[in-house]
């Protein structure tokens, strides 16, 4: 299975990057590929059975390109929560187009999809090199953002009015399946528009990818709230620093926190079911450690222990997530409860610094990871490519059609080298059940 | 009026520094004073009524010392909420009784004044220069801390088991009470022991100090949150970023963050009162800044706003104060309600980051300040002198008597430049009632 | 002896801030004075030779002001070399005057008082709140800067031309000096043009000042650069980290940095002078420190044991100082060459972050610092002030004229209690000669 | 071609860790496998020449282990040059043994190489948990470095006197090097003790890496230094920042703080030469930019050039290295000379930031990495796997034969796509000969 990539038509106009990389062998075709399973496992069963599995499309420069730079307008949306690097993609992609391609007429939408609903009052912003040049400094995004979905129909239609022919969306799940959406309005209409992806999650959890934009900076800044915890824990007798972040559905950032800071006693995931009661559970192997140490620290991400709460799955969120229960909080609860009630003096701190994790500026390797992302968006959507967008496998960025990435999510592998790693640090049971 | 500090008797022992300043004018005598109240109005009534004013011995190594090192011992204890510096005070005091005065038996009282009461079950910990060198770079306490009062009686006959004869206590107001009376009761049991403070406030509401250690780090700290607060308001349509910072009694926290990050519209302060309603209430005219700006941020000392709620000010906390309303949430409900009704959509983001705040490590300025303060504590108590805390006064480090900062807080003036340079930088309206 | 300031006239308008003060007595006069001096003695001798000493006027907001808002324009000049808080003295001098006097005509002059010299080609830059809005985030002056004089004949002509009625100039000790030639020939002139100045000196060596802004800031960075030169030492066998820091006449930056970190085992400054060889000299007690503990930090002033190199003091620098030698790559040499004589392996590593220090945005202390500056020189020049410049005095901010700061410089007095405490902590000799 | 790794024999004993893993398939075999090129092109060869090609075993615990916990000692060497996450993977290493294998006698072998002298007189230090809980917080190596061999046939006799079992060697190129003779020094004489690598080079550039740890710590650290030679350069008219950084083979340092800082306008890197004569020379295009822009920052990694200058190449370091010419020196020298011929002024700073880089702490990233790596080097070891070293590929950790690795060096691609991001954001002209 190749991940096919969808294509606006021939691509007719030579690239004005051919100067920089004259003698260079610097494009790209559409013949370089990555196969998506490494392993000999993987290879050997292409080799018997012909090839059949996954790969992808590399990205980068293409030779020849589909728009003609000099009529070409183009339009950024940023949607859904903050994530560090929001600012670096626009400003990468603003650069990139301006620079390298030409194009001069960018608009910026505001306030995610509303920006393209124009009853919403919102007026999108001309965007130019000046005004984006030191935007990467600072954290979320200068557009500003929404949640939910829109009308696909209202929004091609202002796309046609602004005469966007390139739209780059910068979004999590749901935001990609409007732009699903809205490619396939585009394609209703047979315009020539395309409409390229940046997945932003900060949960990392999306398939496909090595790792999201935004999650080294997301974990880097989760470290110095789990360190405050562990200090806290430290500063009283039977201290207990808990700190609830990030990870709906996957547990990456709580990992990497509790991997880098090496703080973290007990890390609770929602890939791991874990209990409350019982000899094995959170409740009286936090009553042992106590005994033993005197403090502890609890790293939980929102997603996890969602079981041992009583939600309404039903309910959902702007985004149309289901809505969870506050796991910290039920948590804070319960422990304060169990050794209350045991007359054990405890002193629990609570953290939730979901707010400041996500919006603070980019780390330097998110700076560097968000302009590849955006110079290559950019080279894709010039070479006409659409209904895709860019990410990293294996190292390499690569084009992946919108509908393979919106199909899952990538989750912590219990049994994997990630959780094995945590298990070995945290010294927490193994099973807590 | 002179600031009388207690002494506990004739300095009969050479100072080991000596060596050290043999030539130089190093030493410092009760000679040495600084006035109170430098202004012209105050040297004039000085100069009228004859030295009546209020002036403070300063700080430094005597020539001669009431204890004889080799047979002296201390003992340090960390009192109520983290601040950040503690650390560096502990091992400040550690490094010059051992490498400066040739002190060898300190230890470290675990869990406050807790440490003191032998059935608690708290073994002292030994301190020396190995353990304490590199503590600085961590927040917190290595001692661990607890709130409220013990029994002065039992605490001194822990003190004569232990035969310490320096107590060097860090703490606030009511551990300051506290170390009164201890001083007091080996006062009475004619012991000769003395009581050093070293007034420890993150709201830096000390009467009669420039400011206290650990402030410097902590408003740097919040202006850290109040940036995440904008990027968020920022980041979405009326979004509003609502931060609850530490000051039960002084806003000083929320000032000076406000000042130094420039990103604050509505400063709330305990010293300001303030009304939700009317015209010039917060509501409305938060109102008309997003009609206008299409965002805000809100910056909220914990102790401002108290008269708006509902709350029984008898309630009293593990350290004798009263509790407090939390008018973070408080502000977070009328807000979102305000808006409902009127059918705004805005996109408030609550921030409570005061755990964070008070565990990060030390600046450099505060490292400083700790050092110095530490150092100057040992000076004072090797002289013999007791029932006093160091503190510094117009950049000049002083002697100051229990008594004299336990009687009232310091504030932030309405009519003073401080608070004129907050209304000037944020714009909020001067009358909000 | 009071320090008088120089002023256009009779102040007629009223100023605009009232509205804000209504009711508060928020505005200052000229009554309000400190002492320079606020030791007992100080005061005593005030007491008996009749108030002759040295006070200053209190900076703040004048309630009635010599220049009509509506006709009055500004400019901003920022000579010299790099420190931190320029950018947010420019910012806060323009929000000041825009939002609060209502004064929409200011100039940034570009690259010191070159921009004062049409001939240069250096076209004032507008300035207006939404270009300075985020600048304090970033080091630097947006205005750039250079050093040395320029003619004040040529400079009073542009200022006439440009029709600047108010002028603030950011700059050290040349600087001012400057600024008072342009004054004496604005005056000269009958011109009702003020000159206000904001003292800037990386190394805190400007007299009657509590300490000057950007130090915080800087000797934090040198902090930083020490605490590597100490992993560096600890890195290899006889390791030694040598870093050498600016101050050209005073240590300031270098003792607060020994103080802070903790790391340093031999502080050399400009005021305490030091031998390389004998028995106490710098080359004999390191080799003796090495043998004991096989590493060392050193930390030297660049004004710091010139009298050891032949240097010729009648050369000078753009702005007029006498040429340094560079005691830093002497040191290097000379212990390089000590060690090798006597075949004794040492792993020297060199450290001279100069330029980063001073390139640093400014910390949040430095931030409010210079915002306070700022809105206070603003107040003055509304006020018809000239000739002066804002300075802080024991925690109160003061108007000081020209010529008094420009005699002398502050210099760390060896029996002075902060030369006692880096003594202490870094246990270097106390006599190294 | 498989990699293979050479074993001590069959592996007896369980893991201690199957308890942690009862019930999930955790541990790896030797079938776990990777290929190393993972695009079509090279899986099409295997597919056509049958798995000829590279593959790595993948690192991870092995159910059954090749010593006996209770019997096996272990050590740990850091040689060559400082680099961030040195303490890091010493603290990963005695945690695992400790904890997870119950190996508790480990010993760190002080400065290097030199450690296994037992005529340098270095006492080897014995490591446990609470030695090395906190070292991770700090820069450099807590066991010292030194560059340069030692006697195989020596370091094999103490290692045999210290009873060693498993050595864990930390260092560049010239230390694996030294690595594989010990190994094979240990086979000649029938020993059973292991050699585990862990690779070490701050300038990235190990080939079939991802990554070297510490890489993402020193780029982060040289964007600081760059974004300060950026406002130095903006802070004078004609302003050069020319920052000289790691890199003596290959410019991967210079090229991704030139990405994520964005200031960067001429990244100088070895792998690409450049002229500094002529039209298109460094020279003629710095005049050029400096007459459109008036600054302009410079980022050469130190074995750019080196064909520029007259070097005898011949000469090599301590470590066996060539030893480069300063090309940072000598282009501030022709920079300066080039411009004052012509009689335009520049104001050139200049920045080597090197110490500094390599001496902070290691970040988030790759303290999650160099635990990652110090845990899987244990779980070699205990299997019994010698000569060998950990490193990632393709986001899994594999096992690497010396002999692979010190082969050759990873270098940047001119035609690829780092090196072609690094000129779209520079502008730099692609060809400057």
């Amino acid at each position: 299975m190749e991940a096919i990539i969808e294509s606006l038509g021939e691509c007719r106009f030579l690239s004005p990057l051919r100067h920089r990389f004259a003698g260079m062998n610097g494009f790209r075709t559409e013949e370089h590929r990555v196969i998506y399973d490494d392993s000999i496992e993987g290879v050997r069963d292409i080799f018997e059975r012909g090839l059949s599995h996954l790969h992808f499309e590399m990205a980068g420069p293409r030779e020849k390109i589909y728009f003609d730079p000099a009529k070409t307008s183009a339009a950024i949306v940023t949607c859904g929560g903050l994530c560090p690097g929001l600012n670096d993609i626009i400003r990468g992609i603003v650069m990139e187009l301006y620079h390298r391609y030409d194009v001069t007429r960018i608009f910026g939408l505001r306030y995610g999809y509303e920006g393209l609903i124009p009853r919403r009052g919102h007026v999108p912003l001309p965007l130019r090199p000046e005004s984006v040049s030191t935007i990467h400094t600072f954290g979320g995004t200068i557009l500003g953002s929404s949640r939910g979905p829109q009308d696909p129909v209202e929004m091609v239609d202002h796309l046609e009015e602004l005469g966007v022919d390139l739209l780059f969306i910068v979004g999590g799940d749901g935001t990609l399946r409007g732009g699903e959406k809205i490619n396939a309005e585009i394609r209703r209409r047979g315009g020539k528009r395309c409409v390229i992806g940046i997945p932003k999650t900060i949960d990392n959890d999306i398939m496909y990818l090595d790792k999201s934009f935004g999650f080294d900076t997301a974990f880097a800044e989760a470290v110095k709230a789990v360190a405050c915890a562990h200090v806290e824990a430290l500063g009283s007798m039977n201290g207990i620093g808990l700190v609830r972040l990030m990870g709906r559905h996957s547990g990456f950032i709580s990992c990497y926190a509790a991997l880098a800071g090496q703080h973290v006693n007990y890390c609770l995931i929602p890939e791991v079911p874990f209990a409350l009661k019982g000899p094995c559970g959170l409740l009286e192997t936090l009553r042992y450690r106590l005994a033993k140490r005197r403090h502890a620290v609890i790293v939980v991400a929102e997603g996890a222990g969602q079981d041992l709460m009583n939600i309404n799955s039903a309910d959902t969120d702007a985004s149309g997530n289901p809505k969870l229960g506050n796991i910290g909080e039920f948590l804070k609860e319960k422990i304060t409860e169990f050794f209350e009630k045991r007359r054990i003096e405890v002193n629990l701190k609570y953290f939730d610094p979901s707010y400041i994790i996500r919006s603070v500026p980019a780390s330097p390797q998110d700076n560097v990871y968000c302009l590849r992302l955006a110079q290559n968006a950019v080279h894709a959507a010039m070479a006409g490519k659409t209904g895709m967008l860019i990410g990293q496998w294996h190292s390499t960025l690569v084009h992946i059609p919108f509908e393979l990435v919106t199909q899952g999510r990538r989750r912590i592998e219990p049994s994997g080298d990630l959780w094995q790693a945590v298990l070995e640090c945290t010294g927490q049971p193994v099973r807590m059940s």
